[in-house]
């Protein structure tokens, strides 16, 4: 079986060098298969680059930080690594030096910085994130009327029955990825349909309606008046940060949530809304809950803090109340990976929380700033979420 | 104007050595601006590749093939080139012969093959694909049940006003991208959702759905069966290719329309029914047509063709009676560029469809086998449907 594909590969080459000719076909170049993984879950993956000099594989989150390639008679490199803990994982080819996304794979990791491809290893049995035959919710995307006359883009999955003649009515968990990530990156990476598909086919997860925005209103509105995309604020807390945190809660109070209980079929109430996430948007939805808490009732944290000195200062009547803020909000939930880069500052923030008698869940897993972790971090808390 | 992202790029980049110390934060690299559109629609792309030692720009579809890029004393490799004809394009950039993705944009060409970057060049005044204030349909991405008990994946666009407690409803315009693309295709590239909100705000296009499925059934089965993917067929009416084409043509007619009917408030008959689609789309739009007389009324091929020989050994009682034919078809549209590689393979369709007195409406355009093509071939079309 791993001898097939590169038999077929070297016929394909030698049929594509004659019918490129013959049918005057723009050149595609041989076929090549990767990933693939195996059954007993190595990972083999293929890269076409005859002149290449040196190819590696970069999936250090998969234990391939930086593994050399092998090329065969016709120009083709390859590795099998693994085996791989059945997850997915971002990965990318270093050509010469240079890294590209693997031209073979269609699935990617939409962002705004960086280009890599995704490899789907599936478990031996169904994974919380895979295609099951359940009832599928949609994914939507729709256009909102956002800040200083921009127009914003929103993700929006609807759980399986949210039929279009009923009048049945859902809570809302609007959920925001991280820095340099965009609208697409919860759906496409974070599978956040699939996952609610499963949980709720099982019972564990109330049927909601799940919106994803984009972080980054101030690139937006700059690139759609014709500006140049402004660069990431230089600190997590500096001046510039808090400004376009502020921006973001605004864009989420005053346009988002007014366009989703417009559109779709809300229960339009803080017991029924919910807000999570990872990483910059771990701090956007700290900031936009405690800056809102007649909003949210439920939020979620994943890879995020806030520190205690924003805490004291920003926060101070939440802080000094413990009980009323215990009972206002029905979920505080706080994740994070030991291996995270922002461990540390999370852990302070979770001593905080103990000190000043404020109430929270948390799950520390091991691994780091990733959406394998998302992926955990969503699974738990979608299943304490309006219930 | 222009100096100035130079400036700001160097400003963030010392700044970024700073501060990933300080912070301990992944490292990102300095911030760069590209595609970048500037007032006179030139355009600068700029890449960061400080060990490189060539960068060129590949643009082939806005004059710049393989243009060199220069390197500015912190690594970043940059070109303006143009004017550029206002229209949304494929690039790439080629580090020293290795092709990637821009990483500082994160608008992308959806395909199984090839990686390329979008830049979107607008007009002084707004395209037809363009972002305009005006009201705004939705698109989503639904599972359906499909062949062998695979889940396909379509993406559906609703119109604007197609309100969940409404009773309106739309006839439905199913759209095919051709090989090697994807069903996001006609929605990334294409603008289809965008297109059709501007033409139904001008009062140009009737309402409709427009759903857009994955032209490569074989591939979706064989990988969810955890097989590999097979290449594509040798030769475009090679015996493997028609089989393909006969499943494709199967998925449509017993899974998806159904799938449609019963998901959203189509009008479910074939006078309300249109198929369209580009390259191999629109071999699948001819022959699922032609397969299917009693399914579509109307029927838009863009940059494809049926040989003369399929058509006299295949549709003879179609070819025959050109009357009933005739009455029967609403539209026939064939849409070529004069530089397509399969110009003269719809040429000599045409001139069949002529000699056979079958009635169509055709449009040559200057241009290739291009998306630029396929959305003006898109938007002269949507005007005609279900009039």
């Amino acid at each position: 079986m791993r001898h097939f594909p590169v038999l077929k590969m070297l016929f394909t080459w030698a049929v594509f060098c004659l019918s490129a000719i013959a049918l005057a076909q723009p050149p595609r170049g041989p076929f090549v298969v990767s990933p693939q993984v195996l059954p007993d879950k190595k990972v083999s993956f293929r890269y076409l680059a005859p002149a290449a000099k040196e190819v590696r594989l970069s999936g250090g989150q998969f234990g391939a930080a930086n593994v050399p390639m092998t090329k065969d008679s016709i120009g083709i490199w390859s590795i099998t690594v693994g085996p791989v803990r059945p997850d997915i994982y971002p990965y990318n080819f270093v050509v010469d030096g240079v890294s590209v996304m693997d031209p073979a794979n269609e699935d990617f990791f939409p962002n705004e910085r960086f280009k890599a491809s995704l490899v789907d290893v599936p478990g031996f049995t169904p994974l919380v994130h895979a295609m099951q035959d359940v009832p599928h919710g949609a994914v939507s995307y729709e256009y909102y009327p956002s800040a200083q006359g921009s127009t914003g883009s929103v993700v929006v999955y609807t759980p399986p029955g949210y039929d279009k003649n009923n009048a049945a009515r859902y809570p809302v968990f609007y959920l925001i990825s991280g820095t340099t990530d965009t609208e697409e990156t919860f759906f496409k990476v974070g599978r956040t349909n699939l996952i609610l598909d499963n949980l709720i086919a099982a019972g564990k997860a109330k049927p909601m309606i799940v919106v994803m925005p984009y972080g980054n209103v101030d690139a937006r509105v700059a690139e759609q008046k014709g500006g140049v995309k402004p660069a990431d604020p230089v600190g997590r807390e500096s001046e510039d940060a808090m400004r376009r945190m502020r921006g973001f809660s605004d864009d989420m109070t005053q346009n988002i949530i007014p366009y989703i209980d417009k559109a779709y079929r809300t229960i339009p109430n803080r017991d029924n809304r919910a807000i999570g996430g990872f990483s910059r948007g771990g701090g956007q939805t700290l900031r936009t809950a405690f800056w809102n808490m007649n909003q949210f009732a439920w939020v979620c944290c994943y890879s995020a803090y806030l520190p205690p000195s924003e805490m004291d200062g920003s926060y101070a009547s939440l802080v000094s109340n413990p009980d009323a803020t215990n009972k206002q909000l029905k979920l505080l939930w706080v994740g994070v990976g030991t291996e995270d880069f922002l461990y540390n500052d999370v852990a302070t923030f979770l001593n905080y929380l103990n000190a000043k008698k404020i109430g929270y869940k948390s799950l520390i897993t091991g691994g780091g700033h990733t959406w394998m972790n998302v992926k955990t971090y969503l699974t738990e808390t979608a299943q304490l979420l309006f219930k």
